[in-house]
């Protein structure tokens, strides 16, 4: 089997948000496996200058318009969250906890299920307490949770990933790399589509 | 018919150059005019805290491979030029001249002229001089554009093309309108196409 593709996202991003439902089905079509990585836009902001888009003068407005019309074109279910954005820490740590403690599969299936919360249902994911419900709700044991977000090992997990995606040119979300040609924003999907069937942009 | 869609656009912006090789075509399949409107990024910059791509950390050099493969992706004639990004006043007042003495036709095939002798020729369109070729290239009398672009009459106009494009919300480039529905970029060609269409998004 061919190399798996990362799919690069900061849980906060509804772009990421659509490419989350995306993604698998895209990889597989051509044999592919997807790495999950959440990362921190407000990381990647200090180095590039960039701001939430909801920030952003005009922008900002076409923006949230934006999101809406394009979730209707794709059929994607959204609903802007009454929170937005928010930071997204808690989310990103306690899925690399799932992972560690259940596997890449559940861990997935985690992410999906955040994304889904946030961007369908308007649950505040800043907060650790809606998160550990949302793990209770998939039948895992979040009762450690809160203890796991906040140990150093998934701090410093996240911040080796942090960099790593950096150094890999990772800079937006989603943004996802195969055999190493990075590809930012789910309206490039086609193009990774065409990179995924022939080798080749 | 129907009112004419409104395409806004940088002569240096290279999703601009991409999309106006298609405006027309799109909007003919809907039995639509195109009003074409040069604009001035750094002008918009102003108001949004924009910057040119190339000069933003890493999205800079990944836009220089996005330029690149989204030119080949969607079958279009395109090299970086050596000088980009450069001013585009003058270019722009040029095209305004041309419209006020020869009329819209011969002014959006003046914009094509310009933009080919940009993105494909590698030409520097921030010179005056070689503007005024590209006119006479086209069977235009340029001996007075020099004076034409410098003129009050003419930079007044390109201002109140500007503020007029401000206070549609325009801050990108391209941007179209299509009955007071904005969509910026070439990646949302998709949905402009089902707006003229459908007459909603």
């Amino acid at each position: 089997m061919a190399a798996a593709i990362h799919f690069y996202f900061d849980f906060a991003s509804p772009y990421g948000y659509f490419a989350s439902t995306r993604i698998d089905e895209l990889a597989a079509k051509y044999g592919r496996d997807v790495e999950w990585h959440p990362i921190l836009l407000g990381v990647v902001f200090k180095t590039t200058g960039g701001m939430p888009l909801p920030m952003i003068p005009m922008k900002g407005e076409y923006s949230v318009r934006d999101f809406e019309r394009s979730a209707r074109f794709h059929g994607i279910a959204y609903k802007l969250p009454q929170a937005f954005p928010l930071p997204t820490q808690s989310a990103a740590r306690a899925m690399l906890w799932v992972k560690d403690k259940y596997g890449d599969e559940r861990a997935i299936e985690f992410a999906k299920a955040v994304f889904k919360a946030y961007f369908v249902d308007d649950v505040n994911i800043g907060d650790p307490v809606h998160i550990a419900k949302i793990a209770s709700g998939m039948g895992l044991d979040s009762s450690r949770m809160a203890e796991g977000i906040n140990s150093a090992q998934v701090k410093d997990q996240l911040r080796a990933e942090m960099d790593l995606a950096m150094a890999r040119g990772v800079f937006g979300s989603p943004y996802v790399i195969v055999d190493n040609e990075g590809f930012w924003g789910f309206d490039r999907f086609d193009q990774v589509d065409a990179m995924l069937k022939n080798g080749k942009i």
